[in-house]
C-alpha cells in the first residue's frame, strides 16, 4: 500500500469511488424523496471541492451500478441527475488523465470518445459508470438510463457486454505521469448466468500488453454482483477473477465495507464501497455509509473512507416482549413498552448524529451564511427537525412469541410522524424461528 | 418584404423555421419507424450545411412545438434526438446573435442562459423551441421532455406560461448587426382556455421599448394553436393577436402553409409551416411538406420555402363504386377494382417522387459514393424498394352506397405490403352522407 506522503501528485490518480446511489428511490415520499440525490450530491461536491479543501484534485470519479433505482427513471430523476452532473463536473478545471485504450472498445456503439476528449465539452471531472441490475440495458434499442447520461456527454458509461455467455472485457487506459491504469468493468449479468460463464471459463479480462520501459499496468475490475452467496450460483465467488487484478471495486451490495480486504488466495483487495442510501431496513443498511478516496501510485494503492454526513441516520433495535413479563392480553401495556423503546432509539439517533457532526454544528454556529446554504428550509421537503437533525430511519424488530398479539404497524407510526421518517414501518414483527432465518443473507433486490 | 441581394448578411438574421415534427411518431413500425428522424435530420443538415452550399450560415433553428409525439418520449427517441442535436447543432461556429434580454425572463428556472452562453458547451447553431399539446409539461415537477433538452444545453426551450390564466410573455431579444429581434413565444395551452384568457384581455405580450438610435425591433410571434376554427372557442383568431406583430409562426396544424399570407386587419404575416412527418393520412397531410428558411434584415423579411426531400410520398385518391357498374354481390370485381386503382396510386407516387427527385437521382448517377451515403440499405429497415423510391402512403377512399360491402381493410393491403409503407389501412369506406362531413375540419390531435 501506499503510504502517506509516498508519490507525486503528478504520478498519482486520485479517484473518487462511489456505488449504488440510487438516484429516484423513493423519490414521491414527502420525507425521504431526496435522500438519495443528496448523497449523490454530497459524492460530487466532494470531488468537486477536493482541491479547495486543500487536498489533491480528484482526477476522477468511478461508479458501481445503480447509479438509477429504476430502470426508467422518471422525468425529474433524470432531470435532476443532468442537472448536478452539470453542475459538478463542467468546467475549466484541467484534465491531467491520458486517455490510452481504443474508445471503441470501451464505449457503446455511438459514443465516439472518453467525455473529456469532446471539444464541444467542457469537462472538469470525468464520471466513469457500469451498470447495475436496477438500471440495466433494456427494451427497444436495448439502451439505459446510463446511455443517456453518456450521449450527453455526462458520464463514460462502460463495461457492457456484447453477450452474456461470451464476456470480453477490454479495459479502460489510462495514464498519468509514470502512473498506468487498466480499468476493467463488468456491468451487471443475472449472478447465476455470469457464474455459469465463469465456469466454463468464457469470462476474458483482456490483460494489457507491458511495456518495459514503461511502469507496469496497474489493473483495477469494478463489477456489480452478489459477493455474499445467495445460493449454489447466484454470486461470483473472489476465486472466479483474474489473479493479475491488484484491486477489485465491488458493487450490488449496500453494506458499507469499503475497507480493502485482501484477498491471499487471489492476490487482491476488495473494496465494497456500499450504496448511499438505504432501500431496504436491514442490518447492513444501518451501518453509516461511506464513499473511497482512491490514490494509485505506479503498483501501490491507498484508500481512505470517507464518511457521507449528508445520510439521513438509521438505528435499529430489538425487543422480546417476553423478557418484560407483561400479560400478553393487555395490549396498551405491550403498546407503551414498544413506543418507549422507540423514543429511545429515536433519542439515540438524534444524540449519535450529534456526536458525529460536531464538527459540522460547529461550522454552523460560526458561520450562519453557510447554513441557509445547507438547510434552506423553503426548498427542503424533508420535514426534518427545526433542531437541523433529520428525522431518523427507525426498524424495531419485536420478537412476539408467548402469546402476543401483533398489530398494525402503519398504524402504530402514527405517534411518530413527526419524528421517524419512515413511520409506516418502523415495527417488524418476528418469531424466535425467523429470527433465525433472518440471519442469513435478507434476498432484498440491491 | 426584402428583396433578393437586400440586406447585409451582417445585418441579417438567417432563421431555419420549422415545426411539428413529432419525434418518435411510429417509431415501432417497421417501415415508417424512423420518418419522423429522417425529416428532422434533414431539416438540421439544412441548417448546419447551409453556409457550406455556398448559401449564408444559418444563425438559428427556431420549432414551433410537437417536437416529440409522445409525452414522455421513449428512451430510443430521447436518445436518438440528443445524438442528432449533438450531431448538427455543435461546433466551432462562431454565434453573432447577441442576447440582449434577461435569461430568467425567457426560460425556465434551472436554466441560467441561452446555450450558446454557456462556456462549458460549444454550440454552432442554437435551436429555440416552444411547447406543443404532444410534448407539453406535465406530472411530478411539471417537466416536459424539452426541459431535459434544455438541461442538456441542445435547445433552449421558452414559451412556457407560469398560469394559463394570466399569459405574460417578455420576448427573447436579439442582435445581429444593427436589426433587432424580438421573439415571443406562447407554448400550447388548452385552446378553449387561451381563447377564454384572450378574451379577458390576459395574454400580455410585452412589447420591448424602442431605442431612437436603434432600429426598431422586429416582433415575431411564435404559438401552437388551432388556427382552424373547431368550434367557436376551440381556436385563436389571428385578430386576437397584437398588431405590434410584424410575423406569425404558427404551429400544431399539419398541413403545410408556409408562404406567409397577409392579415390585412392585423398588419402580419402569418406563415404555417407544418409538420415534417404525417401523423394523419388526412388531405392536409398528403400536400407537399416544407420548411422555411427566414431572413429578418431591419424591418423587412423573406421567407423561402424550402421542400422536404426525405419526406415519404403520401398520395390520396378517391373511388366511387356506384360509378363502376360492377355488380355489387360480385365481390371479386369489386375488390380488383380496387386494387387496381391502388396499383394506379403507386405508380403516379413514383412517377412523381422520381420528377421531384430528378436532381437527387441525377446527383446519385454522377456520384455513386454519396448513394451509399444515403440510403445504406444494410442500416435502413424502412423496407423501401430497392429503386430507391420510398415507399409511398397512399390512401384511397371508396365511396360504396349502391348496396355494396365493406370489407376489412386490413386483411385487402396484404397484396400490398411490398409496395405500400401503410398495407393496413390503405382504403377507407365512406357514404356520401360522411364524405360531406369529411371536408368539415377533422379533429384529429396534431
Ligand atoms: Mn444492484
Ligand atoms: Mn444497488
Ligand atoms: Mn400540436
Ligand atoms: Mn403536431
Amino acid at each position: 500500500q501506499l503510504s502517506q506522503g509516498e508519490g507525486e501528485e503528478q504520478d498519482t490518480f486520485s479517484i473518487l469511488v462511489a456505488t449504488d446511489n440510487h438516484l429516484g428511490y423513493l423519490e414521491k415520499d414527502p420525507v425521504r424523496g431526496d435522500d438519495s440525490f443528496k448523497a449523490f450530491e454530497e459524492i460530487l461536491k466532494l470531488a468537486a471541492e477536493s482541491e479547495a479543501s486543500g487536498a489533491m484534485a480528484v482526477d476522477m470519479i468511478l461508479l458501481g451500478g445503480d447509479l438509477f433505482h429504476e430502470n426508467k427513471p422518471s422525468r425529474k430523476t433524470l432531470y435532476n441527475t443532468t442537472k448536478l452532473l452539470k453542475q459538478y463536473c463542467l468546467g475549466d478545471k484541467p484534465i491531467s488523465l491520458e486517455f490510452l485504450s481504443d474508445p471503441t472498445d470501451n464505449f457503446p456503439e455511438g459514443i465516439e470518445n472518453v467525455n473529456y476528449m469532446d471539444a464541444n465539452l467542457n469537462i472538469a471531472i470525468p464520471v466513469f459508470s457500469i451498470h447495475g441490475n436496477h438500471d440495466d440495458p433494456a427494451g427497444d434499442g436495448n439502451l439505459c438510463a446510463l446511455d443517456q447520461l453518456a450521449m450527453n456527454g455526462l458520464v463514460n458509461y462502460f463495461g457492457r457486454s456484447q453477450e452474456v455467455d461470451n464476456v470480453v472485457v477490454k479495459p479502460i487506459l489510462l495514464q498519468k505521469g509514470a502512473s498506468r491504469l487498466a480499468l476493467f468493468g463488468i456491468g451487471n449479468i443475472r449472478d447465476e448466468r455470469l457464474h455459469q460463464t465463469f465456469l466454463r471459463r468464457n469470462v476474458k479480462l483482456m490483460r494489457p500488453e507491458e511495456d518495459e520501459e514503461e511502469e507496469p499496468w496497474y489493473n483495477m475490475l469494478v463489477l456489480h454482483q452478489n459477493r455474499v452467496m445467495h445460493g449454489p450460483k447466484s454470486y461470483i465467488p473472489e476465486a472466479f477473477l483474474d489473479d493479475f487484478i491488484n484491486l477489485v471495486i465491488w458493487g450490488h451490495e449496500h453494506e458499507c465495507l469499503v475497507d480493502p480486504v485482501y484477498n491471499p488466495q487471489q492476490g487482491f483487495h476488495v473494496s465494497q464501497p456500499g450504496s448511499s442510501v438505504a432501500t431496504s431496513l436491514s442490518e447492513g443498511e444501518s451501518k453509516e455509509k461511506h464513499v473511497a478516496l482512491l490514490k494509485i501510485c505506479r503498483s501501490k494503492f491507498k484508500l481512505d473512507k470517507i464518511r457521507l454526513a449528508s445520510v439521513r441516520p438509521f438505528i435499529m433495535g430489538d425487543l422480546v416482549l417476553a423478557d418484560h413479563q407483561i400479560d400478553p392480553t393487555n395490549q396498551q401495556k405491550v403498546n407503551s413498552l414498544i413506543s418507549r423503546k422507540v423514543r429511545e432509539l429515536v433519542e439515540e439517533a438524534k444524540a449519535d448524529w450529534l456526536d458525529k457532526n460536531k464538527s459540522i454544528a460547529l461550522k454552523r454556529r460560526m458561520d450562519p451564511e453557510g447554513e441557509s446554504d445547507e438547510d434552506d428550509t423553503n426548498q427542503d421537503h424533508s420535514g426534518d427537525q427545526p433542531t437541523g437533525i433529520p428525522k431518523p430511519l427507525v426498524r424495531l424488530k419485536v420478537e412476539y412469541s408467548g402469546g402476543y398479539e401483533i398489530f398494525n404497524p402503519q398504524r402504530f407510526g402514527q405517534e411518530f410522524v413527526d419524528t421517524v421518517a419512515n413511520p409506516r414501518d418502523i415495527v417488524q414483527f418476528y418469531r424466535r424461528k425467523t429470527a433465525f432465518n433472518k440471519t442469513i443473507a435478507t434476498k432484498t433486490k440491491t
